[in-house]
């Protein structure tokens, strides 16, 4: 955010074809990046409400706490709007908005803000980089070969990212990994940012069709699954990218590792299971078009239409991974193991910040 | 085909957003026109290649028996080139080969290449007629929901199809259904052909991204899973469209029923179990592209590029089904139930013309 309060973010709607930088100068403008996908990846999106809060209090020029915090009260119900299922989004929200103080001014309220603001931001990295030690583990040595589907990666959060941060560490550190990527359609997550990240970082990698996972998986070709998360339930039940429940079931048959990597926020301490998790429906629009350019040089990303155009599409935008598909989860502190539940418990006793 | 021996197809590439006729004049064309999918389908590559064979046949001026013989045996071995999984195409071309006979004139042994061609178009009509009779029989009166994948219609065989040969017949006799489209990347047979086929028919339909499955498999909102078959093996492990496999280990996982559709020729005598399968990889610009319309009356189709350029794809075409994850075939001649490997036996103890 620079000193006009307009948030500054990479535009992922037109990565990898054209790096632009979305700047939001009201707090209309960040609920749009949400919305519409400017920023994407839980984390991120949390991080993105934490700012569009800090934006909001910044642009308040009285000082009455009252209207303040009847302010503050609003721009979090729009910003809670934006999209239903990442609960980083919420919980950020309540983190962001929960010390504000009646006895102070409203410039201290705003200072608190800020500051909480910028710990989530510090959190994220340091989150991030100490999920990519723990997963790390995980990885063996010498050659490997690791799928993933969406994009969990440095554009998902502030940097590293979630999936791809044991991916990130294990290439340091001279293993020899291939990661598949799913291409997660219809928004080509995986083909257009992950692929994007992982060339970036020279790390090899090969795009597939979301469908031909099962193929290499059964095959033998995979010798571990991670991905990113949405909202994780208290009894391990997972939100994430449609086709990762896909992916979990496929690994469960085949007995391939499975496990999911989140930060903190990622967790619902309000929620018990994956039944009570909202999945997000999008517009049709986006299964019955494709984005992408006309020649190698493009850089105007242009949207055709791909699908008979009188038939109806369908576009649920998440999945809920049973936690019993889970083979474990990646925290910051470690990895969370079977029974889930139970393990889950004990990490959030340890964990207040979202609390 | 008309008179000059040119052999007209419905130029799949191009629909739904444009119906036009491709001609194709020597057997070159015949090639391209199943190597580039101008055609496809496992059923109507086979007839494709009867017609190709027919067409050569035709095209051959001496009266020399030998010379004659070694043309069609030739063509043969070009036509068997073009595509390596569907087994229709390797069974028909035996098939409408191997009644030549020295002792009749050139002319007379191409009488023999057209009646077999002919016979072989009538079957595959009549299967696929059939097909649509005994797997109506699988469909609930009243409301239902079925999935499918890829285009197993009227497109893929000669009228009718095979998977969707028994929705046509249930919407025949006023069933309600609701048909459940995997797009069916990298192609988008299922978003744009079977989506076309279902339009014209009035068959209420929703197209999905591949991914989306898994979820509506696993929240029960699908009763049926039907799709058609590429090679099917003597043990019941059938090769299909990239995708497959993976809705058969989703049906399995939730106990929904996940049948297969295949006419006579589908059936491989000289394959006993999946590994002996060849699996076509494909060309990896299809995974980095995506085919479409800018606007909705556009016809001419484009391509635009999805991926992160500088990546690699992968584009495996097909994927193994086992036996032991489908609950049934159906064929022209009834369902054949589990242990496949026991009904498949019997089954083609029946059929001899590809025997």
């Amino acid at each position: 955010m620079d000193e006009m309060s307009t948030i500054h973010a990479i535009d992922q709607r037109k990565l990898p074809f054209s790096f632009e930088i979305f700047k939001a100068k009201t707090i209309d403008d960040t609920c749009f990046a949400i919305k519409e996908m400017v920023v994407r990846g839980a984390p991120l999106i949390g991080v993105t409400a934490a700012y569009g809060i800090l934006q909001d209090a910044l642009n308040f020029k009285e000082e009455n706490f009252k209207h303040f915090k009847e302010r503050i009260s609003n721009t979090k119900i729009k910003l809670s709007k934006t999209r239903p299922t990442a609960v980083d989004l919420f919980n950020v929200l309540d983190r962001v908005t929960k010390k504000l103080d009646p006895v102070k001014s409203v410039k201290e309220n705003i200072a608190i803000i800020r500051n909480i603001t910028m710990d989530i931001v510090q959190e994220t990295i340091e989150e991030c980089k100490e999920i990519g030690q723990f997963g790390n583990g995980l990885i063996p040595m010498g050659k490997s070969s690791i799928m993933t589907i969406c994009n969990a990666g440095a554009l998902a959060t502030i940097d590293y990212g979630t999936a791809l941060a044991p991916i990130r560490k294990a290439h340091e550190e001279g293993k020899m990994i291939t990661v598949f990527v799913n291409e997660t359609r219809p928004r080509i997550q995986g083909g257009r940012l992950t692929a994007w990240e992982l060339y970036n970082e020279g790390i090899e990698h090969f795009i597939i069709v979301d469908s031909a996972a099962g193929h290499l998986i059964k095959n033998k070709k995979i010798d571990l699954v991670i991905t990113g998360a949405d909202r994780i339930a208290l009894n391990g039940d997972t939100a994430n990218k449609i086709g990762t429940y896909t992916l979990s079931v496929l690994c469960k048959e085949n007995n391939i590792p499975f496990y999911v990597a989140a930060p903190k926020s990622t967790f619902d301490r309000k929620t018990k299971t994956g039944k009570e998790i909202t999945i997000e429906e999008r517009d049709e629009m986006e299964v019955q078009t494709a984005l992408g350019i006309n020649e190698k040089k493009d850089k105007e990303v242009k949207r055709i239409i791909i699908h008979n155009l009188n038939s109806k599409n369908l576009n649920p935008a998440f999945d809920i991974t049973p936690s019993e598909n889970i083979s474990g989860i990646i925290t910051p502190l470690g990895i969370l193991k079977q029974p889930l539940a139970e393990s889950i418990k004990q990490y959030l006793s340890k964990n207040n910040e979202y609390a």
